[in-house]
């Protein structure tokens, strides 16, 4: 049998107040959409059993597979196994093999495995078990009246891999649908409204060629994303198609663009430094650690992260990185000068190759009329070059000026570095 | 009537795509939630007629009050009017007030209203016509067969007003005074299926009570939530009720739960530093900053975080922390000792009251046999005490651990902090 049109439940009452979101079907949306599998609703239920099983009769009416995720924790909240279950009246068996994985899980922490996680054990009949290495919860595949059926738990490390199994066993080979290619064009430095003015005149007249191309303009803090997406069955085509399309945005927004795929900023940088064999040292006052935490999400990254020191009082300022008193009393803590001095001053300590300082008004308290909250000096040395330093005002809550900070300093060593070479 | 189970229905393709959200149901929710209204169903649905027919027949049936979002504009794709009318087979007419007000607004910018905009104003018979201050597309507001179905544009700065008033002269002068009251209990420290096992004989009862109290487990990395909820018209004996349930969890929970309430347990540290007056500083290895960008999230820290050293390599523990050499090659780099003396020495260099030292392997390199993957020493040393020592092996990828680290590093540092007191 194929697959066409998915409904995706997400399932928990957490879900449905006013502050969490189901983000897994977007990362299931993607998976499917990619190989031919449109997604025609998806709907969020609270942990209430009639309403979970009322939600899944109705998707399972309507479409020919059906995505769960959560509900198969072991508490009494977790219902999702037993509506799927009990809609399709398959009776549930306790499977000996899961029970025992849990144990192990447990066990291999000293613990032993609670009673209630044995309900994470019970199996309809018939069901497949997909194996779950992240977490207790196993998943479920059902297969019957040309429909499938997903439970997948909600925890997305746990989901994700149990997702791309389903999707390359059970689904890709039998999608008969057209296929959806897609680029993801990654921008820094531009806000969403420039990329889309710079942009729009090219992206616009991609839907009317032989392989039409649809064009989303995505912003985060710092990075703009254009997502080029197109259908059809002539793969090579529809790769050759987007390929020109992204060149033609590249012509465009040139050094702007950081990367044409999943690599995120730091990972780009990463791979930047590691090329050049340069080493890296921070000094960070109002990111708070926050650059130093984002470079060092990349695997591998105590290669070229020598140290960062966070510098939050002046006192920090002046006798781990050996920037002059003078020059704070002067300028002021927030200022060029006292960036580029932590700069140069980490760098020099650590003794590597690359430095970063910066220093800024996170908010909400500090501001002043001369240098309001937001206020942020970044500067950047690499090998051969004077230092690079900008002073930027961030709108936003703190959060947000530390989140935009902590980009802009990455991608500051991006175009250093780019240029240095 | 009154209405108490609402279902809340984004219609638009654009929002089942892998990179959009639907975030007008965020805000209905709170509104909702703020008179007594629960939303148990929340759903996006593709622009299809017999789709969006199917889903909004199946919340009308499910609950009470229907709220649908999107799909009132003027263009082929915009068919909620004509799904809601088509399911309760209301015959529509056209408006003339409405084609009047839309041909205002178009002339108000010198143009004419296009044709296809008429389509904006057909109203189902007996629908109340809801002011659009902001857009052409009018809202609408139906009563029958005792429940109440609300269209609203989908922008939201056009469809917040509109729901703020149907919520003021419709919804909340009838909600017979019934009132949703919450507490969040956030525990750190214990697993989701301990906190269940514990709390659980407990929480189970208060279903029976005169105020009966409803229960949600919620975890994220280090954290679990009991969300306790209960709904009633005497508000004060509910917080009564709710106060008594917070109570016996936390005899039962201890020192476990950090806080009743919206903080988090960075707010809750700073707190504690701050009433003893002390200053902390940080030394990090594996978490590479991420616990003090986290200590410094929260407004004010700079008072009470002097400096972190993110010291990544051997070298810079050894240079930065006096960490002894011998103990590294003693013992590794990753060891209780190193850990020690990197949160004494961060402290006595920094001269502050508290130190924290964090030395582990986040992978998904570097691991041993004896120290695989996910091996993580932190050590806390806080006035009048020895310093707090662990070594735990978190499960997960890179970001998992540095995330579990964090949060285990900060709450080491509350719990000392209480214990010291």
């Amino acid at each position: 049998m194929a697959f066409h049109r998915a409904a995706i439940i997400a399932v928990g009452s957490e879900m449905l107040t006013p502050t969490r979101l189901d983000t897994n079907s977007l990362y299931i949306t993607e998976l499917l959409n990619g190989i031919g599998i449109d997604v025609v609703v998806k709907s969020v239920v609270c942990d209430d059993r009639a309403e979970l099983e009322a939600c899944f009769a109705h998707a399972f009416e309507r479409t020919d597979l059906v995505l769960l995720t959560g509900g198969l924790g072991p508490t009494d909240d977790d219902l999702t196994r037993e509506a799927v279950a009990g809609h399709l009246k398959l009776p549930m068996h306790e499977d000996p093999a899961i029970v025992e994985a849990i144990a192990r899980r447990f066990a291999s922490r000293g613990w032993h495995m609670p009673e209630v996680n044995r309900k994470q054990a019970m199996v309809p009949d018939g069901a497949a078990v997909l194996d779950n290495p992240n977490g207790t919860a196993p998943g479920l595949w059902l297969e019957l009246r040309g429909k499938g059926v997903a439970l997948l738990p909600g925890p997305p490390r746990e989901m994700r891999p149990m997702l791309e199994r389903i999707v390359a066993e059970r689904l890709a080979t039998r999608a008969e649908g057209l296929r959806l290619l897609r680029r993801v064009i990654k921008m820094a430095g531009r806000g969403e409204s420039r990329v889309e003015e710079l942009t729009q005149p090219v992206y616009s007249t991609w839907k009317s060629g032989p392989h039409p191309i649809e064009t989303t303009i995505l912003a985060m803090p710092g990075q703009v994303e254009l997502h080029l997406s197109t259908r059809g069955s002539d793969v090579a085509a529809m790769d050759h198609a987007l390929d020109a399309a992204v060149r033609q945005i590249e012509d465009i927004m040139g050094i702007d663009v950081f990367t044409v795929g999943a690599k995120t900023l730091e990972e780009v940088v990463g791979v930047l430094l590691r090329a050049r064999g340069w080493r890296i040292a921070l000094a960070e006052s109002c990111t708070g650690g926050l650059v130093t935490s984002r470079l060092t999400d990349v695997a591998g990254s105590s290669d070229y992260v020598e140290r960062s020191i966070v510098a939050y009082s002046n006192q920090a300022k002046v006798e781990l990185l050996g920037v002059a008193t003078t020059l704070i009393t002067e300028h002021g803590a927030v200022s060029e000068p006292v960036a580029e001095a932590m700069a140069v001053g980490v760098r020099d300590r650590a003794h590597v190759d690359v430095g970063v300082g910066i220093t800024g008004i996170a908010g909400p308290g500090g501001g002043s009329e001369q240098k309001p909250v937001g206020t942020v000096c970044i500067s950047v040395v690499v090998p051969g070059t004077e230092p690079t330093t900008r002073t930027i005002r961030f709108a936003g809550n703190r959060e947000h000026v530390k989140a935009y900070s902590a980009f802009t300093a990455i991608d500051m060593v991006r175009r250093a570095a780019l240029r240095s070479h």
